[in-house]
Order: C-alpha cells, then sequence, then structure tokens
C-alpha cells in the first residue's frame, strides 16, 4: 500500500504530481465546451470537471483554471454570455483531443480538429455536429475559489439535443447508449457498460451483499 | 431528436427532471465522503461531485446541495474540519448505495450499510476499509453558489492511500485496476473499460482520423 502526505504529493516531480491528482479521483465526463470570442472566432476546447448543480432550474458548473494566461473559453462566455457542453463520442474521440493543443485566437479549434460547427437559434455558440448529446447555456455566474484562484462558471441550461431513444421513461439519459467516454486524468479515455440501475435505498432495508 | 428548452425541462414532471438533469452530464465517480460529527457519530454519503480543483498544493472539491435540511455531511466537515473521499469499488457497490438511505443523525451508516470503518493518525474523519483509493482531506473553504444556494467544499488533500501497482510511472492512477464504477444520474452504475491514452495534442500536427 502506498501512501501519500501533502509534503510527498509536493515533493513529487511536477508531470507526476499533475497526473497523479488530475487522475485520483477516477472518472469523468469528457465534454467540448464551444464558444465564440469577441472578434467572432469559434472555440473548442476539452474539458473533464463539467457537473451538475440543480435540476429547477436546470444549472450546470465547471471548473476553469486560474486566468494565469489567456483562457479563451472564459473570456469568450463573459464576452458573449453563452457556451455549449458536447458529450465526446468514441467516434471522434482522437478529433477531440486534438483541440487542447494551443492554438492561436484567432484559430477556431473546429477546422484543425475536423470537427463540424452547428448553430442553433437560440444560442451564440457552436454545437459540435458529431456529438450525440448537446446542452445549450447562457453564463449565470462566476465564483472564485480563493485557495488556488481557480474560477467555477456556472450555466443555466436553454436547450438540449439528443436522440429520443437516449431517454428512459423515468428520464435517465445513459451515456454508454450515447457512445459517450470516460476521462480519468487529463488524457485516459474509458468505455462505459452498464452495471446496475439501484432501487431508492431506504433505511428499513439492508442491502443483499 | 428531442429538443428541450429551459421551460419544457421546468414542464417535465420532477422524478423526470430530476434523473433528466442528473444524468445529461453522463459518468462521475462514484464516491462515499466520510466524517464525524460533533457528538461523536461517524457518517457515510455517497456523492458524484467530487472534481479536481488543483496539483499544488493539492485541492479537491465536491458539490453540497442547499441546507433547507440537515446535510450531516456539512456538518460534520464544519464541526471537525476532517473529511475522507472513498472510491466506491465494484465489489462492495451495494452496501455503498444503501448509505444514500434516510437515517437519523445518531447512526452511523456504516453499519447497516455492512461497511467497516479504518482510521488513521492524520485525520479526524472514518475511511471505508473496503475501499481501493482513500483520500483524506482537511476543509479549506466552501463557496456559496448564488444561484440555487448549492455549496462548493473545498478540501486540502492531506494524505492518500492506495496500492503501489496503481499508480504508473508516470503519476497516472488508472480507475479500472482499482474497480472504481462510474455513476451516471443518481442510482446507475457503469464498469470502465480501458481505450486509449492519447498523446499531448499539438496544434502541429493533425489527428489520424
Amino acid at each position: 500500500m502506498a501512501h501519500f502526505t501533502t509534503e510527498t504529493i509536493l515533493n513529487q516531480p511536477s508531470l507526476f504530481r499533475r497526473n497523479f491528482m488530475n487522475s485520483i479521483n477516477g472518472i469523468k465526463t469528457a465534454a467540448l465546451i464551444g464558444s465564440i470570442g469577441y472578434r467572432g472566432t469559434t472555440n473548442l476546447s476539452v474539458f473533464n470537471s463539467v457537473f451538475h448543480l440543480g435540476a429547477t432550474p436546470p444549472y450546470i458548473g465547471f471548473i476553469i483554471r486560474p486566468l494565469t494566461v489567456p483562457r479563451h473559453t472564459y473570456h469568450n462566455i463573459k464576452a458573449n454570455g453563452h457556451f455549449t457542453i458536447n458529450h465526446i463520442g468514441t467516434d471522434f474521440l482522437e478529433r477531440a483531443h486534438q483541440t487542447s493543443a494551443n492554438y492561436p485566437e484567432n484559430v477556431s479549434e473546429f477546422e484543425p480538429a475536423g470537427l463540424t460547427e452547428e448553430f442553433s437559434d437560440l444560442l451564440k455558440a457552436p454545437y459540435v455536429k458529431e456529438a450525440t448529446i448537446k446542452i445549450g447555456l447562457s453564463f449565470q455566474e462566476e465564483v472564485k475559489i480563493e485557495a488556488n484562484q481557480t474560477i467555477l462558471i456556472v450555466g443555466k441550461v436553454e436547450e438540449i439535443f439528443l436522440p429520443e431513444n437516449l431517454i428512459a421513461e423515468d428520464g435517465f439519459v445513459d451515456p454508454e447508449k450515447a457512445n459517450s467516454v470516460g476521462v480519468a486524468g487529463l488524457d485516459a479515455y474509458f468505455d462505459l457498460s452498464f452495471k446496475a440501475r439501484l432501487p431508492y435505498a431506504r433505511a428499513e432495508k439492508k442491502p443483499h451483499q
């Protein structure tokens, strides 16, 4: 059994520490966030920290790293007030990953990555045509985390596109049927395979095991 | 193709809306958060919104719902300053899920769920012995999200326990080797199967596809 403390983590080489701390929380959704800059250039970036914040009204959050270098996604969302979240599918994983390369502000990641822009009437932000699940959001709030200056962006869901057959009768959306990949750390992708839906847990009942 | 807007989402029955919005972001890590109340009762709860916030120093965040009812995990963390994050493994999934039942404050979820407490010298919070990856944290900061009064808890990593053989040379920790499950929505669990680690993306290079 390995045991790390804050100090032994900080004493690791920086690449090790980065990979270790990024992967230690396990699996997350791999998403492409689409936005448009104030000069009109579209932008697409991989994010793996997208999370549920509320259903009524529908809010979703994600984390942006400190603004020590230009963060196009952040500045675009502040400029236009809109962004999209597009699940990365197994069939365009490599193209999606390519958007994490460092392109200048006047280059849209869509073109070099070989992905296709798609627009709806509601939103000033590009969707990824190749994605099965597409969520359009308006900027709601930003919250700075004092500990390390990372920023939580809160978006209000304006619209969602997805194939009818992914939605169960009770509203559940199956990420395996959507061919969505999971990501661990910065670069490791995983397929999902359905295991179980467990019934609502009640205090009166003991688990089978 | 189904198209939902804010309004059509809000017009769904509440159970549908809850399942839909909780699952629309796809896969997340299923974790048990362990804590101790001010009277000494241990607590264990399933959370699926644990995310990376930083590596240097190591910070992890998670979301707590609004304090409209007592949230034992929140009050315990504020009382003792410590909590643990334990990956839910495929081998104790049903027992872990059972902790989401509504037990009174003076009952520890460990006992009815059939899970085992484990303590380290560093932390005033219980680990789950059955978990393969265990992270001990101290309370660093809380941030209220104005939009809907959810709370982001920021923890500083104090220590991590995991088997040596899960850690790659470059620091990457493989969640499939750890038998960690992913969760979508509130109750759907998925196995992970490794697909690929993709190389650092460079602007000069085009993806293969």
